[in-house]
């Protein structure tokens, strides 16, 4: 091939002269035995940061379209598109453990002891989606609190501590919910509806209970139990001083309107309006639930690759890492919120005007394509 | 447990008496030997079959909604979330292949004989879950036609033709595409703003070529003759004289208005209106796709299950299934679609009539949520 | 298609009149509005039961064939392949999930109050399972020590119960380990060689902490305290006096022999006649971590589809679960077993004598083919 | 963290600085518009070049063990599970697609044009990864031998030609199989035992069609067709003449010796000495297969990006693909080998000699562990 100055060669684009001049195993240097194994794990790793770096760069992006005044309906494509290519490359994430696992413990030993203290507490670009997701400070588990920033360069922790003070996916999703504009609407006001529905069905259910004859006085006076306590969940979400109080324990992290609107989205989500919405909720809860597959299976791992020794970092290894898959969940509040939803049959009607307020009207109204 | 006469149990909701009593090897009957792994045979197919039927339950509601003479704003979320579920199940279809590979071609021999002439040729829920996206008769390959129905029993068959007639996604996805409003929009033509873009884009790169003094004289032709193919491909697009000529020699499947229509969704699919749209065009590419991507995989393991032998229903194996790979599409003119989209950058901007007819109007027309 | 008596009919060989007939939700009977969704509920139910009922097929062929006073080495190759095809299977369980979660809560609700007291935890089949890898009474997690048995029939609950007495996997494996017959080879003692190398590598690793001048004192003594805690747990695996003791407070719960075997295994599987028993030690492992991965998966799956509210079998749902994933663990053993792994390079070679033992002889002892 | 100067730290140790500088989109420099998804598109195959990297390492060592005078059985072991590691990051590049389809066609087309002459059709890696599989000159489709090398610089040509003529696993594997010492051992000669057995099978199958009063005329003469190509086929193996003068015909690849070697280990692979290599003949298979899966997703995949136009680097695009996909295979003659298998009833018995050979003599013989 006769190549013209301004032609672009295939290897020159991708860089690949850098990309794959970047892998420089320690083993079989300064006297050391080659490890045949070492390439794999700094090509898994590397692997990893070039995912990082395309995450980020969604991320960044949603971040950004949903920072504006008001999010613009045709930005929330985009939006759920990004975050829908974020889940499809976290399914690489996890899947990619497998190709790690190839490798035995007695096989990562050849070098394992020429990496310390370096360990992947240290990707900055891992922490930096923990952060723009939402994972901030206080909402990190009690390990995290104290060692976040413990392990990196100076650099590194300024760069991230920069970022704590800007938006994330979970605050600018949470001010998202608190100013949509569906919940009352001209005369209708939801909320009192919904109460109605909530009473009548909790005393359907109570009547159910107090009527069956097949149970035993105990087995009643559980059930009842339970069903106080779904009141009480009810109530809790219905009132706002309530709500704010459960808040301040750390129960829920969403504001008070801002839940009543992601509750409001996946009761009344077949409405054409809240198909984007609704799409935005469930990204958002996939995201979370991808990035606590990912950590469950990491934990896994690393317990069948060290056994009980701590990580090369540091860390105690396997237990410090399952309760980070338990605990460190940005959405909880969107895995908790079937709590509130009641049956469709249930379900208050929305009034006819509300209705086509959250319709197309093009072409005269028709409400249909 | 105690039970309650009204109390359901989990096997019998799910009436596990039948279903794990369905499985009959017929090695280790009639005094031949037992053959360990026809057990994997039975229930590979049997949970190919389940799926199935449950991918049958989403395409017939499918099929239900858009069988109506509009449809609703309402309807396409519900017609959208339950093509991605049979996009999910059909990965799993794919997927499932690795399984039946576990068997080796000597355990297969262990039993094979026995099954002649049986042949997932015969599975009429495969042929249903066919006929409805659209392969019907003339769209089959040449072996289809002459043998879709000839190892089936006669009332398999008569069930069968007797749902060709019936509407299928393909036929009503282009009758749902044909009546798409936006394509004329009161003064608004889009299709000679579209014209014009085209023949603005085609002059630009004639004048690259031409004025590229790096290319010797043959490759200016190469790369003009290609420029003219494009330019009639276009032609063709907008053309219906010729469009319909090039669907008489099955060139493309879809009607003119439809295809006219499927470009313009892909070109404004940033518009609200278009998100379900499109939507739907992605879910009947993609749920192609993967039935394509089934059969690359399960025609390579055929081969690698029985090398040159024919099949146990009496095809020509591997051959004939890689030919329906490449041949029986249902939506190839979606694949192709690419062909007539031009730059973001060249496309005509859409008038603000348009654009507000593309979008919400709750809460007074913001326009944004 | 003209059909003899004897010909194998797709249809009736898969009895597909009996399995695609035995899914029946129970909505849109008795007064009840049809809900969509249901049929997907049953549905995956039903593979799932049926991919159950395979693995339970191989697996009692597997623990069949360990059973025998002495695993023929051609059996190892049956063994090895069958425990493959679970796992491959066990992926398809887990990777089905996706399937479940295109459910959403509020359809769920529909039909979800119908199936009270039913229960996924009334599979006998998946308890089945569980009883034959090893997961008897003692070693469940306190719950299921409880509740076990509790929702089943009778006629399930004897027939569960008449299994704990027979082998499961784990006892099979721990007693195969147990004779494994290379430990000590004539006048070669493996473990006196192994102790010798563990002693001059935690004497090598003390002289490195102490003459580190830059560690901080506290530095040094903490790296000491942990370089004490890998001496015990050394000491531990080669006094079975104390491994006995760890192992009656639960800390282990393979046997002293069967524990050093497997250590061996590891640490010496690159020798031809190790191949097989390396490849079982690893399944054993992936059963168990798939197992574990889907337990996690279906935990998350759980706390998204109910939230708060409790099973429809009345366990607290997503917290019970999660604590199943962490804790029942078959053969945790072999994940810590890399605690006991010392380098390749600190490993003591084999006798020759040794060493042509565990290799092939065929055509005059070349050691290779 | 105060670092010491010999301080492992996890971002040099991968070479982050490099590694996460060498993504430099085209779009958004030189006055263009920037295209938000070009970061994608660097990104996806980068990772692609990143796991061919890893591909290569580990190829190249099954290369060196395999090139030996003779493999040590212990090498069996590594080499299989190196090619088990292969598969696994086969299978992710595989899946990989998903995540490139993320990108819609009109989102590639913003910044396609930039990319010209470029195009995947260079990755030296790949081809690297081919030639060293076996994909050498003669094998390749025609399109391949014209222009395998057409669009290269230099370098990269001088670099892969100078490959063609070192040893690939193809060349490799058949010059072991031919080497297998089983088939004669001693006086015993397999393939007169073989013979015989055909020969019996086929009598058999004779006389079931020609005693079988249900069939037409027609159809029986069919049928004997069908057994009598079953019998060319069986002597064309069995006699090296005619098997040669296939291979000339370029119907069979392998060597004579090694294609009944590799036919031999199938039918008798549940000897111990035979698990290892028939690991390796399903190893090899399993990497073309998956090799083949990408090339058939990659090409449906090129299809939906860019329809009827043509590749950036003048390929004819999803024509030219899917021909790879049919064709370029290294070990076809591996799935075509089930031709040759007769069932384990039928299979001669080995004479107690030849499976004592081929079994384990550890602890005096008793053939178990």
């Amino acid at each position: 091939m006769k190549r013209n100055e301004e032609d672009v060669y295939y290897g020159d684009y991708l860089q690949l002269d850098k990309l794959l001049d970047a892998q420089h195993p320690v083993s079989g240097t300064a006297g050391r035995a080659a490890a045949h194994d070492e390439m794999l794990f700094v090509v898994v790793h590397q692997v990893y940061e070039l995912w990082f770096k395309q995450i980020l760069h969604e991320l960044r992006s949603v971040v950004c379209l949903m920072a504006r005044e008001r999010i613009e309906e045709r930005s929330l494509g985009t939006i759920n598109a990004r975050c829908a290519r974020i889940r499809k490359i976290q399914k690489l994430l996890v899947d990619q453990i497998d190709v790690m696992e190839t490798m035995t413990p007695l096989d990562f030993m050849d070098f394992r002891d020429y990496l310390v203290p370096a360990s992947g507490f240290q990707s900055v670009q891992f922490k930096e989606i923990e952060i723009l997701l939402g994972l901030k400070g206080e909402y990190r588990i009690d390990f995290d609190k104290a060692c976040f920033y413990s392990r990196l360069t100076e650099g590194h922790r300024e760069y991230l501590q920069g970022m704590e003070s800007g938006p994330s996916l979970f605050e600018l999703l949470d001010r998202w919910l608190g100013r949509m504009p569906f919940l009352d609407y001209e005369q209708y006001a939801f909320w009192d509806e919904y109460r109605g529905a909530v009473d009548a069905m909790l005393a359907r259910d109570r009547g159910i209970i107090t009527g069956n004859t097949g149970m035993t006085g105990g087995e009643r006076e559980a059930e009842l139990a339970e069903l106080e306590k779904t009141r009480e969940r009810f109530d809790t979400l219905l009132d706002e001083g309530r709500y704010e109080a459960a808040r301040g324990r750390g129960e829920v992290r969403l504001s008070h309107r801002a839940m009543l609107a992601a509750v409001f989205i996946h009761l009344y989500r077949d409405e054409p309006i809240l198909h984007g919405p609704f799409g935005l909720l469930m990204n958002a809860l996939e995201i979370d639930e991808l990035l606590t597959t990912w950590r469950a299976r990491h934990a896994i791992m690393v317990q069948r690759m060290i056994g009980h020794k701590i990580g090369t970092g540091g860390s105690s290894g396997h237990g410090y890492l399952m309760r980070t898959t338990e605990n460190n969940r940005v959405f909880l509040d969107l895995y908790n919120l079937p709590t509130f939803l009641i049956r469709r049959s249930d379900l208050p009607a929305l009034p006819d005007e509300v209705k086509r307020g959250l319709g197309f009207y093009f072409g005269g109204g028709e409400g249909d394509v």
